[in-house]
């Protein structure tokens, strides 16, 4: 990563969490984006991070739907979405529908971790966006039938999550008080003895 | 992120490859690990860096069964890797097994990113490694049923791979010719044309 030896040296000696990547400690989910387009380029250099992502037999099962603003594709993720993401989504220049292959194209044989796959290439979209100066705010929150018809995928595609995509709006421009107020809460997140563990409902010793 | 103007600038006028993240550039999943342990202050760092995982409904669903060599928990992972992989991972100091929770715990509906949302938290473990100098090889090759055995994982949980971790060995150290060849062969990726979509089957205009 071409690091000066004092900065190595200076990470060598942080604390945990000073160590840990800005785009992690950066990343949040926003629902008010601004106008501004995402260019072409920024485009195309998220996707080119999500190339490299690791995935199981290299596989790269995972295809993701692009949708710009008033294109088609953007229309029909709209709609898939529901009610309570429609409040906000449609203020994102892009929207994303991920989507992977359930089995190995080598040999047709089930793929246990093609959902695992898709959601690690997710996250590479998620932190170059951050890379960039850009933000990501992932769904669940969508009707799979609707989006599975409008699109036609076949049928060993499992669909994964929807992807807002664009610049940080302004918290003020959200319809609901309940999404101004999430806009500015400071995140939050369960401790480590709670999912890193040595035996199963027992921390493991990070001390 | 705390660029400088003219770093900025470099990024936004670089093509897009050269605008990826270090991390995913520079990560690879290799078989030799040296003998050097991995120091308690980087595994605390890499949990600290998937705390901060996106998930959905902030369920954060993940959990991680940590070994160290020499270890029970260690053992019991190694225990279930098939045998291609008990050919080169015992060589990691650290071995780790991920599972998920398939239902919420708000109201113990099902989950349906549950796997994805582990396989986001993965990705940004391995990245944060690479962040600091450590190298990860994901695993699916293993027996899923004796793990869960092994680990008593109740059912309610998926398991998902298991990650060796360390610092990067000699490949000449390795028993079998075709990993010594994998070893140091170039990342192989297909086209963004061939994942990234306007409609199924037809790839996004990103000119």
């Amino acid at each position: 990563m071409s690091k000066s030896a004092a900065e190595v040296n200076q990470l060598k000696h942080a604390p945990a969490v000073e160590r840990v990547m800005p785009e992690v400690l950066q990343r949040w989910s926003p629902r008010s984006f601004s106008d501004r387009e995402v260019s072409t380029l920024d485009l195309r250099t998220i996707f080119e991070a999500v190339r490299w992502a690791a995935s199981s037999f290299n596989e790269q099962p995972w295809r993701f739907l692009v949708g710009r603003r008033g294109d088609p594709t953007y229309k029909k993720i709209f709609e898939s979405l529901g009610e309570f993401n429609q409040a906000w989504a449609g203020s994102a220049p892009v929207l994303i529908l991920d989507a992977t292959r359930t089995r190995f194209s080598r040999n047709e044989s089930p793929n246990p971790v093609a959902l695992y796959d898709l959601g690690a290439a997710a996250a590479t979209l998620c932190y170059e966006a951050t890379h960039i100066g850009l933000f990501t705010h992932q769904m669940a929150g969508y009707d799979r039938d609707v989006a599975r018809k409008l699109f036609e995928i076949p049928e060993e595609f499992l669909l994964g999550a929807v992807i807002a995509l664009g610049h940080q709006g302004e918290p003020s421009e959200l319809t609901q008080e309940y999404m101004r107020e999430q806009e500015i809460s400071p995140r939050q997140r369960k401790p480590l003895s709670e999912f890193v563990l040595s035996s199963w409902g027992t921390p493991a010793d990070l001390k």
